[in-house]
């Protein structure tokens, strides 16, 4: 790193900034684990590694972007269970050209995302690098016995999407793009939308949590694009899905910008990644008052986007009625 | 990757790999987060990043060692504060060059330090990177109100270390000898032993835990050498230590090995790091009784190694009476 900081002073410093204490923590930063109190349920627990050159290049991401995004995802995998999340450790690698301003904002930025999460950031392991990587761990807990697995949708449930899609996918192709589409979008209230849902993404807690009480039988958070996502909800339940294209929630700052950016909306919003977005399945009753709950308690859209079906694999059904496997669409971080 | 396999097809084979049903395990791997039932105790956790190139080279340790070497750290910290691990996520980066059959060697390593201390892998995620980084979370429990900090040393308290010290730096140094002293060492028991001691720290789990029961007021973990450890837990607890240097315990196969390594063996016990002993301090007439306990039950010496006292900062002192400060010694991971 860029800076006349021993690992001990960096480590000092970062513990400063998140000192303080924590409701439920009994031992926070600095020492060699962190200690929670009890929690009242099941506990829920979930990593996930942000690489640079993979999922984020340091030249187009604030650092307090990455760190709030850092949190985020491991957030909405846990509300992907139906629960709530309760604290996070942080494993950080910095590359010799990384400013020690950039690390406390990096650690800004978790600090921010746990504030709004309710969450508490209890420790971390800083290292060098040849690049940044970030790779965060939540814990948070459930209602026993309440978890919602990718393995349980069931013939006949329908498929209920939170929110609207494409939004981040259509962030990501503005952030490729010219110049001079740049500097158009940004004059938009579209190019700063989706600019804003590819940085900062939100993840959807209470609408789990809701999902789960409304009877939800399989639930998964979109990373890495409804088609793709939901393939997998299918093949852990043994299932097959059957989606109206019509009734796909297509983000309206992407169906704004999608002429300017030269993409299809309505592709980005079936294989688009980064969305975290909820995908459940329930009885269509047990749908429809979910749908009433989400709109009186967040303001927040749930579509019904199809229905499961016997077999094995998504088709996609056109307004022509015409059928297409969507199996093989979505972003394959292999790929 | 060098593999003909997808992100689904690899995910799919770790987790045929990583499946059956654990205790204590809701919901294993392959979900969006994992779910465990509720322990007894307050949680513990902790994080550990190892990144190519800083914390290993591929060249010079294999697969499987890495995986078991990166659960161990995690499980060592949970130790360090006299808790049981219960169960582990990886956040693993694949860089293009790496093999299926080498992932599977990787997660094998971490299925096999899980069996031995008693814990469930439970959880990842595996992405392509430029380089391989494995980042393990361990999750474990401990008494409530029985967890040992770094910060409660106080003046008198006897320093006590488990086992020996200095054989993982005996083994990096072994590691990076010329081939001619390599060949040698390699014919004799130390050699094997150092390179072992650097492949396949142990963690003190059950010896944490007597610590803890038998009273010790301030313990950590040993991973950056005992005179830079014993630092931060002079420094987190407000007081210094006063070091014997004939009573450091140096490691036998180090002792056999340094004149053929060109090495200082005292040196290296105490500022070499990867050790994963404890350090501990206690009332000295606790320690007592904690040793005979450990060589009973662990078959594991203790040894009493200092005092802590008033003032802050290390010092050793030689059996000629004279006392050199040791804090500015050992490894330094930006150094």
């Amino acid at each position: 790193m860029r800076m006349e900081l021993t690992e001990d002073e960096l480590i000092a410093a970062i513990s400063r900034l998140l000192s303080g204490s924590q409701p439920g923590v009994v031992v926070g930063v600095g020492d060699d684990a962190a200690v929670l109190e009890p929690g009242r349920g099941q506990q829920v627990l979930t990593t996930d590694l942000l690489i640079e050159g993979v999922h984020f290049e340091r030249a187009s991401i604030s650092p307090r972007d990455l760190g709030a995004k850092a949190v985020t995802v491991n957030v909405s995998d846990v509300a992907a269970m139906g629960g709530s999340p309760r604290a996070a450790v942080a494993g950080i690698g910095l590359a010799p050209d990384v400013e020690a301003a950039w690390v406390m904002e990096l650690y800004g930025g978790m600090r921010d995302a746990c504030a709004e999460y309710a969450l508490s950031l209890v420790g971390g392991d800083t290292n060098r690098a040849d690049l940044v990587v970030v790779s965060v761990t939540v814990v948070g807990e459930v209602s026993p016995g309440r978890a919602v697995t990718r393995s349980g949708a069931r013939t006949g449930d329908a498929i209920v999407v939170t929110g609207a899609l494409g939004a981040a996918a259509g962030g990501l192709a503005l952030s490729r793009s010219q110049p001079a589409t740049m500097t158009t979008a940004l004059s938009k209230p579209w190019g700063r939308a989706l600019l804003d849902a590819l940085a900062r993404p939100i993840a959807r807690v209470g609408e789990g949590q809701t999902l789960a009480q409304s009877g939800a039988h399989a639930m998964m958070d979109l990373s890495d694009g409804l088609a793709k996502d939901l393939s997998r909800l299918c093949l852990a339940s043994g299932v097959g899905a059957r989606i109206e294209l019509d009734a796909v929630p297509v983000a309206e700052p992407l169906r704004a910008g999608a002429a300017s950016l030269g993409v299809d909306a309505l592709e980005l919003a079936l294989a688009g990644g980064e969305d975290y977005e909820l995908v459940a399945t329930l009885d269509p009753p047990d749908a429809e008052a979910a749908r009433r709950v989400l709109d009186e308690r967040f303001g927040v859209t749930l579509a019904t986007v199809g229905t499961i079906i016997d077999g094995e694999g998504v088709v996609a059904v056109g307004d022509d009625g015409r059928e297409t496997p969507l199996g093989s669409m979505g972003w394959d971080h292999f790929a």
